[in-house]
């Protein structure tokens, strides 16, 4: 699993100091991970927040995927280096230098990727020496202690693995994608706060990586929206060794990615700061995919709506609502809404029996038909809750 | 105060039985009001949801005031009549007969305005008798009962009024704009859930009342977003009676009518379901009124930014993020966020330092300088709080 699920990659976590004071002999609390593309192949791809407010991590790595080859990439949680300024970006710089020095390579190759609060310096005193102690950890079965080591408010590490023609990792003719990632709160599109590395031993150019990571993160990762607010750090990457030495068939490994990008979107859904439901908005019949998923996202970020859905209301009203402030093509009096499967609302009134709603279940589905079409789109959110409130009203302090 | 204060008009409030089962004797909780302007003049304007889910009341009363005349309003709480098919509509025009019938009017000028659960049909067997009886207790002190038969989860009634030209209501040469409103949840722009009905005893044509109500509404109601959701029943509508004799000079009379927008406004923020923070965002420094107003709304409606304020924490990396996902002209390197008056952000990084930031009182006030320009808008917002969650999960239930 994880990012040393496929050959040709190292990787380690480590307690660093970042997070919480530096408890020596104990080693405190995981915040610094390292993944390392042994290649043969140096090939990735990338794709950030469309946050114009961007984290100094963001900005570096955008620049080092321009070159489409990525040798390192040094992710810390306790800190997002975002809103810190000329200096933030300096201590990003120094970051790709120091792992560029003890591993050997060159800076403008090692990706970098920061997750914690916005607007604090990161303790370099502590980041610097942490990456020589994860330099000396890495190992192949390394993949499990990075992924912990990056995370949050997640209450849980998230990895994810797909592997192609062989019935395990290395096996002759096969290929593995495995991935791992963080993402707890901020979830919404374009992208989620979320850190996330994937990795395949497929032999695959950088071009390629690009149009499957995009295609992947388009329908996954962007369409997760936990809490409608989007990040200044989100940071997917996707490196390629070659190892496998199988060069996949294109359209096979565009499902690969994008399984594995389905898996850890699900995670961090599963996740999210606070929530009590999994809400899986699917909107059919609209006139185009735009339409399907600006109504997806309009439902999606309705509070009222989600209170509701908290409280196990299938509070339809809340839905049509919402639906009503789009641009989308429909007509008000042809709305059919279904919450777990029973159609509540049919021709934008009542539908059945609200009470036959059975809502017990983490995950809820609700279904907007807009009668205007064949596209469709799946969303999904979280509910919102009180404890959500509470963790994030507390969350700096 | 309220609908009344202004000549020319009487109003009541009683417990029709809509909101709960009338018990007779006692009376019940008040939900039917109404309005009579008794002329000379019978001028009127409105403005209404702009969501495309509209309830029955509001397709019924747009037409009505197309004709720029409303003699009487009929407002009820309990209950939206939105989503409820043709059968509402109906339930709406019948309103709107028997009023008619009652007063001596004709129904064409009885604008109707519902608020409440949508997706429920109307108890016409309790709204009908009840506007007979509504209609025997019209009075010219009647304002104050009609606002408080059109609350719902709102914990006051809210009215206000301004006076021009004379000491008190009635003196020779003054003339009165005076209102009343409802709102508590789903406060958004365009407008927020409210029904609001403003009275003016001035002589001013329709078109004139129209002309001044848009204006007052675009930077008062409009610019309220406590909980990012928009209503299908909102509703605000201005009746000019004429009583006083006295046509005013046009510029004060639209001052008047944004004055008394202001205070109502103001009022909804400040009993907003759950909420313990009213937020005052003001985007100075923008290129346009329409980057000012559109940070201002992505600042309002950030969850992660509502609890932080909720939490008394001067998160200002989430105003950041906020103003990060609008198209609005800025640099990132030059934004400046103040929190009560603390530059707690200065040119995109660290400012001064936030534990100067005292955050105990109801108010907060953020400033966010786009450094882009000489324009700017002011929105207000609520926090986000378990209270919130609580009341709007169990809303229906």
């Amino acid at each position: 699993m994880s990012v040393t699920a496929a050959q040709g990659f190292t990787a380690a976590g480590i307690a660093a100091g970042i997070k919480a004071p530096f408890v020596s002999g104990n080693g405190g609390n995981p915040d610094l991970a390292l993944v390392v593309n042994n290649g043969p192949r140096l090939a990735a791809a990338g794709v950030f927040t469309s946050n114009r407010v961007k984290a100094a991590p963001v900005v570096w790595s955008e620049q080092v995927l321009k070159g489409g080859t990525v040798s390192a990439v040094v992710l810390n949680s306790g800190g997002a280096n975002a809103c810190t300024g000329p200096l933030g970006f300096q201590d990003t710089h120094a970051t790709a230098e120091r792992a560029a020095e003890v591993l050997g390579l060159n800076a403008g190759e090692v990706a970098i990727a920061s997750t914690g609060l916005i607007g604090l310096r990161l303790p370099m005193d502590k980041l610097l020496p942490g990456i020589d102690r994860a330099a000396a950890e890495l190992t192949e079965h390394g993949g499990e202690k990075a992924a912990i080591a990056i995370k949050t408010t997640d209450s849980v590490h998230k990895t994810a693995q797909v592997t192609v023609g062989g019935t395990r990792p290395g096996d002759g003719g096969g290929w593995t994608v495995g991935g791992m990632a963080k993402g707890a709160g901020m979830l919404a599109p374009g992208l989620a706060t979320m850190l996330v590395v994937l990795t395949t031993d497929a032999d695959v150019p950088a071009a390629e990586l690009d149009t499957a990571l995009r295609a992947a993160t388009r329908t996954t990762f962007d369409r997760v929206d936990s809490d409608g607010c989007m990040s200044t750090n989100d940071t997917v990457l996707l490196l390629a060794s070659g190892a496998s030495g199988v060069v996949p068939d294109t359209a096979e490994f565009a499902e690969a990615v994008r399984a594995v990008c389905d898996d850890l979107a699900r995670q961090l859904i599963g996740d999210a700061e606070g929530a009590s439901k999994d809400i899986r908005i699917e909107v059919v019949g609209a006139a185009s995919e735009d339409d399907a998923v600006e109504v997806g996202r309009s439902i999606a970020r309705n509070n009222l709506l989600k209170c509701a859905i908290h409280g196990e209301d299938p509070n339809w009203g809340r839905v049509l609502s919402a639906i009503g402030t789009t641009s989308a093509v429909f007509e008000p009096d042809q709305l059919n809404v279904a919450i777990n499967d029973i159609w509540v609302c049919k021709n934008g009134s009542v539908g059945e029996d609200r009470d036959l709603v059975d809502m017990r279940y983490r995950e809820v589905r609700i279904t907007a038909d807009l009668a205007a079409g064949t596209e469709s789109a799946v969303i999904w959110a979280n509910d919102l809750t009180a404890d959500y409130v509470h963790e994030n009203s507390a969350y700096s302090s």
